[in-house]
């Protein structure tokens, strides 16, 4: 029976509550999601007191929030507070009167913790092994260092946007002066971090809404072909751009960027600086957007307890197998044609020359090929191209996302593989490689065509020189279907290698 | 528990076989179709004897799906042959044959048998209550008369395209004077029936791979928006123009015919100048393709047989709850957004002046909302648009198709209610309806917000002179969540109104 789970995060700015479903080590899915923008901060200035309206706004929506959660079937709790509590002067009465207004008791983060739980969210979506994430939230950013997949050390410094934004400039008209203030300000503060700096083979990882909203604006400019924004990889230059603009603009005319979301739009000209600053500290080139932070971090925790250390084991495996369990089609069948396509691959290594990368996204087409199915038969290709480009598949990069969902795509249908609009994120060699992966995973759906693993194997003998190839399917019983129909889709692979391709009928004799 | 049947239909051309899922009353969904192009009419001409190589072909093909079957996990198997077997000189020897091979006897449909299957499948997909349904196949044509919603009067003509392709027209250039005589052939062959004239208020639903493949010509030149063919009306006009056209062009010019299947290249000439001829006969202005036909038809005879005759007593509405049965989404969530924005949609007709055919798709479109949830939360309005589009909803037209998916597309999401790539199949006044229905269902999503059910009921009070409204929410219990995101979401409805709307919580007081 799948178990539900609500996490609630008061922050600096918004307070959401999201609810996951999931049954262990099988599936999880987020089933809805509650944003307020309580603004919780605001007012606090450098008195650090939590305000009168203030305070009343996050008790309405714990309240809405509470009752909620009792309405519907949830089977646990966590809240959490950042920032904004643990910097106020008057945090205790707060937390108390959270308490008396709601009977919960909001469990309020260290900045370590905060720093922790948000690298942990980051870490298990983005299979993040060695360099730093960056949470940048209302009132503070957590700056955490990751070494072996593992969150470590940690630093939260006072830089979130809204406090920055209320420190050092104006609502409406920002001068020169005041981002100038700023920058010192930001400098200043990172100046102490010294170990916060790019290593060989480092990546940067941010999370938070400030950040998936500046990628929002760059995505937009960029035509980038797909809605999501988790993997996003957001180049130096083009924060630093942005940076120097979005402050240039009075509050209207920001609202009116095209990407940026108008209740954030006071914020962003602090927020699109801060990042600028990190990165020049750091010496990172760019940065990697993680959807999942915080609030996920607080969800791997919880889902992944039972492990020895909160981390998928194999974050990119589980991901594939959670979508297809979810779809219904973690089946004997989505499993044989991932088996049989890594075989054409394998066996074919010298013709191809594709390295093993490209292997692992054939097993993922393969498993998930006929996810679409649920929506209509006759074009499932079509729609599992859809559902695997829409679903957030944890542990790819949008290029490898791209090449499942064609692969996937491409599994049946006429005409030649082509990427199309995804054309701009993949490689060369990803568009050389797609006809020659879609090929395989064609021949392998035939050659189980009657979805009941009777070609169990196959072996492919190949003669470059003489430019034929032969595929031996190896039939336990017979298999009159599978060889029909397989024999009249050799095409797109015998055309992508450029090799004639004869099929024959082996039996199979076991292991 | 669900069931599994397969249904397989030995045709003239194309021997087909589907398998369905189903749950009686609850849903049922195509799980796997496999069709072979086995010709068995190919070389029959005049002498209707099955010649040595299309029985051959035909043998095998039963096998292979003999095999599959027993292979797989199918409760039941209907198989049927049509025209090219009935008019066979041979065919008592064909059948043991087969039956000696498989061990399945085939059943031999007679004309008036296939063409009430065929209109079976047509009526329970189309909604269509009088008129006639016309199967044009490989061998024959079937012409049978529907009244009140149930097929009729029938008659079997020999004017399928591969015959009347071996009969009167070259392979690859055909003539003029072939054409002519080919014209006159089935004037006489129609000059007998006189019952098939349109009266008024009848409608011509035209099913089977021929007009379905001409259909599919039409909507690529006309840039047609859904990726459907069923439903699709198809303009006398275009097909004169299409059996004027086709003709003309050599076979492997044919072949080229954007949207023109290869395998079918030699005989389109033929269909398209027997439904021109159809249609002038008749005096129809044009057709309705209906995807469902003869297989349909014989699994809906499977799927009602409790009931008193093999139709849906309410097939739009079983089309709604099955797509929502299939993807989880038939719960107390979907049917009070429904009945919600059911009630707004009453209470305000004095201000819309919507008909009430709108409210129909407003409820289908409030079952249907959240079905995207299942991708991908954040973005699920938009996959729920895709899914309705995509998944095949009996019973609707392409425009009142386009209108559910749009309304539900816009149940949460920023921006103008706007039909973009779908306005060329929408009306002036759905154009107008849009933000009206969207304002409805999204001020009904945001009263049920808490999936709880809380806010009852509703009331609407209207002042047009003063250019305001009041919508009374009617909570039975604490609804502050309700209450507060409703707020926030008043103003598509108002906007496409031009009213103020105030949102005021009452109590539900019981019935």
């Amino acid at each position: 029976m799948p178990e539900h789970i609500a996490i609630i995060d008061l922050g600096s700015n918004t307070t959401r509550m999201v609810i996951y479903e999931y049954e262990r080590d099988r599936y999880f899915r987020l089933l809805d999601e509650i944003r307020e923008v309580v603004r919780l901060r605001e007012g606090m200035g450098r008195t650090n007191v939590l305000r009168a309206a203030a305070i009343q706004r996050a008790i309405n929506a714990m309240r809405m929030f509470k009752e909620l959660v009792e309405d519907t079937h949830v089977d646990e709790v966590i809240a959490v507070a950042t920032s904004a509590v643990r910097d106020a002067v008057n945090r205790d009465t707060f937390l108390a009167r959270i308490h008396a207004e709601t009977g919960w008791e909001l469990r309020m983060l260290s900045g370590e913790e905060e720093g922790y739980y948000g690298a942990l969210g980051a870490v298990n979506a983005t299979c993040l092994r060695s360099g730093f994430v960056l949470d940048l939230g209302g009132g503070s950013v957590q700056i955490t260092e990751v070494r072996e997949g593992l969150p470590g050390r940690t630093i939260s410094l006072p830089l979130g946007a809204l406090r920055l934004t209320e420190l050092f400039l104006s609502p409406d008209r920002i001068s020169p002066e005041q981002t100038a203030s700023l920058r010192a300000f930001i400098r200043e503060q990172l100046a102490e971090v010294d170990w916060f700096k790019a290593r060989p083979g480092d990546t940067l990882v941010a999370i938070g809404g400030a950040i998936r909203n500046l990628g929002k604006i760059d995505q937009v400019r960029k035509h980038y072909p797909l809605d999501s924004i988790h993997g996003y990889r957001f180049a130096r230059e083009d924060i630093a751009a942005l940076a120097d603009e979005l402050w240039r603009y009075s509050l209207k005319k920001r609202r009116n960027v095209r990407g940026l979301r108008a209740d954030r739009a006071d914020i962003m000209p602090a927020a699109a600086i801060a990042y600028d600053e990190l990165l020049r500290h750091s010496g990172f080139d760019g940065l990697i957007i993680s959807r999942p932070g915080l609030r996920e971090g607080l969800f791997f925790d919880h889902f992944l307890s039972h492990l020895p250390q909160p981390l998928f084991p194999d974050l990119r495996q589980f991901s594939i197998l959670s979508l297809a369990r979810i779809f219904g089609y973690d089946d004997p069948h989505s499993h044989h044609v991932a088996f049989l396509a890594g075989r054409l691959f394998d066996d074919l290594q010298s013709v191809h020359g594709l390295d093993a990368s490209y292997r692992e996204l054939l097993w993922a087409a393969g498993i998930l090929h006929d996810v679409g199915a649920i929506i209509n038969y006759p074009y499932h290709h079509r729609h599992s191209y859809y559902i695997i480009l829409n679903y957030t598949l944890y542990g790819y990069t949008p290029r490898e996302l791209a090449l499942i969902a064609l692969i996937a795509r491409f599994h049946r249908s006429k005409g030649n593989p082509k990427p199309r609009e995804l054309a701009p994120i993949l490689t060369r060699e990803d568009v050389r490689a797609l006809p020659i992966l879609c090929g395989m995973i064609r021949l392998a759906e035939y050659l189980e065509r009657g979805r009941r693993q009777v070609i169990r194997d196959l072996r492919c003998h190949v003669d470059v020189d003489n430019g034929w190839m032969q595929i031996e399917a190896l039939a336990a019983g017979n298999a009159a279907i599978e060889l029909w129909e397989a024999e009249r889709n050799l095409e797109v692979l015998s055309r992508a290698l450029g090799l004639e391709v004869e099929l024959v009928e082996g039996v199979w004799v076991g292991e």
